[in-house]
């Protein structure tokens, strides 16, 4: 997966020990495909910036820079300008977090959010507790730290939080430097936890000491249901990572952190320490494009989209996949997990489904171990309609393919059928 | 040091190791303190941004975003665009560096640089090497990653490279990850390393088979003398950190790394788990502000802007400051460094300089132990003529009022006078 050409590298053996345990991203190697102009994906979790107006980014780029001047080319402050950590409170009051503008940073994207706090938690071979399957930059950003990282299986209601009972209390108090969850939408899996499991999650972290950080870029993205308050607003001892990338547009690397005074103070030593600062330029951007109301009919004309693209990949795959491929069906986000018979190898079908001009990412990235390899993460976001409906069938040809193998072996009885039972290691 | 207000920590015990390294910045927790109006300020490196011209940037951003339309709203590749990689080939081919665009990456600033060069050589215990002393900045960055810090003195001519011999001589072959210089108006010393020096460290470098990182924040920022080639203009291998900062705006937050393309490939690996990707919407705006000569007319005011403040501090200090101080005088850059008698406590000296009504920067924080207490980083950078004699003048007082028992013990023999030896551990 490395994204390295093959090369003699005559430092070989003078890297830290901490690369050996970094991956590249298969997402991000994969974006360079993606962007091949006959190419489906399904692959990046790329939003619709095209529905984004680029002659209001550009207004509010040049109002910002014109009103605000030299503050906006200047170093500022690590912990973000104050009228962005505003703005930052007001979204979160109306997804029911109250807090303090002292009570959050600026990051470059959620992702620095989530460099940052494993560097602040992180000695080689500390536990920490995600779902299983997971984000793949968050494994990757804790991976350089060198953790342990044990994965709850989720269900159709989110993580498990009974195995994750099961799990504590085998670790014991403060058994983990952090648990690790994205509730809304999870990416890979597009599953939400349900209100009585976020309640339990909390009671468990209480319990055995543990902070949490929920990660939450797709809160805002929900296409029916109603709002499931996050984490954050039930105890406020919880870390919570937002973004603008999913909201506004990932080209400005915004997003934010909110955490308990002590542990913030920490982690802006090591944003300091990372880039000294967020840019200003892209914050009075910011700003400029969140005053008003414009952005919500943005975000609500995005929300549309992405519904009607969930809609019609379930149809698509309802139609074209074998009824030996289960999959989720997500209220909100961007992505559908798709499982197949463990006899299958996603990672060997990518090449042939890139060949019949589609992509997807395979499910072993988004384990920290071998599994998943029978899984594949399908990112409804970025394609079109009839391109969903396309590479869908692409993709379920490729799947016939191997399934008539599959199916001749358990024909004649040398594997069992079914897929792999969750929450089996 | 610390930027936290002293709250009960109930997470004490359960943060990282690197973390009792990490030092708050010295100069970024006076950047706050330095935004008073009626303060002079000597404390941060801050370039002289109010020249730039805002309507220019903001058309830079305007007309940039659309062109580029979503392209400047979207994730982009880990390694930067290629059209702003192009410009930065040229802007290395004028200062005598030849390299491919394959050979470089986009970077959050130079100091992100330096953090992902630290995650990715460094293990806790390892021996780097530094000018001492050195930017702060990267001294925060390296102690996240727990190495030991061998300073090499520095005279007019830049870093003592027979001391660095000597000290190579005593680690042996491999004996140091990397070798990391400022060698141009070096930060905070304000020193060149001479044309003869840079080849002798390069030597010494392929000696002893370790890595070299040349900073170069300030080349272009020369007020006399020739253009001295940088390191890696001499030895392709030599790892060099660029950036936007003092050429256009910090407030984009954009520089560059050129490595040799193995050391790039892991790189890059923490650089897609430190952020994912940098900023499209500042590289589009970049790209456009570099695209035709008003650049250049910019950074030339900006350089005779910086040179006269330089001269105004240099005669400033002549006329004001007692017999007993040293200081740099550098040919470009920010920086002078002031030395004076050990006995002098420049912490100390900062409160009341402060009440005064001036701020600078005490050594110590640019050192990785006790020294440099009785040294001070004058920025001439930031303020204007008229405050910067003014400032000049009210720091002598604060300096006059505490040579008076210096001298006081001289005379009664108590100390004896004269500067500490260069070189002295």
């Amino acid at each position: 997966m490395g994204t390295a050409r093959v090369v003699f590298d005559r430092w070989d053996g003078r890297y830290a020990e901490r690369l050996g345990s970094v991956r590249s991203s298969a997402v991000r190697d994969l974006f360079a495909a993606a962007s091949r102009s006959d190419m489906i994906s399904f692959a990046g979790g790329m939003p619709e910036v095209r529905q984004v107006p680029t002659e209001a980014v550009a207004e509010a780029a040049r109002d910002a820079i014109l009103h605000e001047g030299a503050a906006a080319l200047q170093y500022g402050s690590s912990d973000g300008r104050p009228q962005l950590r505003t703005i930052i409170v007001e979204l979160m009051a109306e997804i029911g977090v109250r807090l303090g503008a002292d009570e959050l940073v600026v990051t470059a994207g959620a992702q620095q959010g989530l460099d940052l706090l494993a560097k602040t938690f992180l000695d080689p071979g500390d536990v920490i507790i995600t779902e299983g399957p997971t984000y793949v930059g968050a494994l990757q950003a804790f991976s350089a730290y060198q953790p342990q990282v044990i994965c709850i299986p989720m269900d159709d209601d989110g993580m498990r939080v009974d195995l994750l009972a099961d799990e504590l209390a085998r670790l014991g108090p403060r058994g983990a430097k952090f648990i690790y969850t994205i509730p809304n939408f999870q990416n890979p899996g597009g599953v939400t936890l349900t209100p009585e499991r976020r309640r339990r999650l909390l009671e468990l972290a209480r319990e055995y000491d543990i902070p949490v950080i929920e990660d939450d870029p797709y809160g805002r993205l929900r296409f029916e249901g109603g709002h499931v308050k996050p984490l954050r607003a039930l105890d406020d001892e919880v870390i919570y990572l937002g973004t603008f990338s999913k909201i506004f547009a990932p080209g400005l690397r915004l997003g934010w952190m909110t955490a308990p005074r002590p542990i913030l103070a920490k982690v802006l030593l090591t944003k300091q320490a990372a880039d000294l600062c967020g840019s200003a330029f892209a914050q009075v951007t910011a700003e400029r494009y969140f005053t008003g109301t414009r952005w919500r009919k943005v975000l609500q004309g995005l929300t549309r989209t992405y519904a009607e693209r969930r809609d019609v990949m379930l149809e698509a795959l309802d139609e074209h996949f074998p009824p030996e491929a289960r999959w989720t069906r997500p209220e909100g986000g961007f992505f559908v997990w798709v499982e197949l018979p463990e006899f299958l190898d996603a990672n060997a079908m990518l090449a042939e489904a890139v060949e019949n001009g589609v992509t997807f990412v395979p499910g072993d990235g988004f384990f920290p171990d071998e599994r998943g390899c029978n899984c594949m993460r399908l990112a409804f976001c970025y394609a079109s309609p009839d391109d969903i409906r396309e590479g869908v069938a692409r993709l379920a040809s490729v799947l016939e393919d191997r399934l008539e193998l599959y199916r001749a072996f358990i024909a004649a009885g040398a594997i069992s059928g079914g897929l792999r039972e969750e929450g089996a290691a």
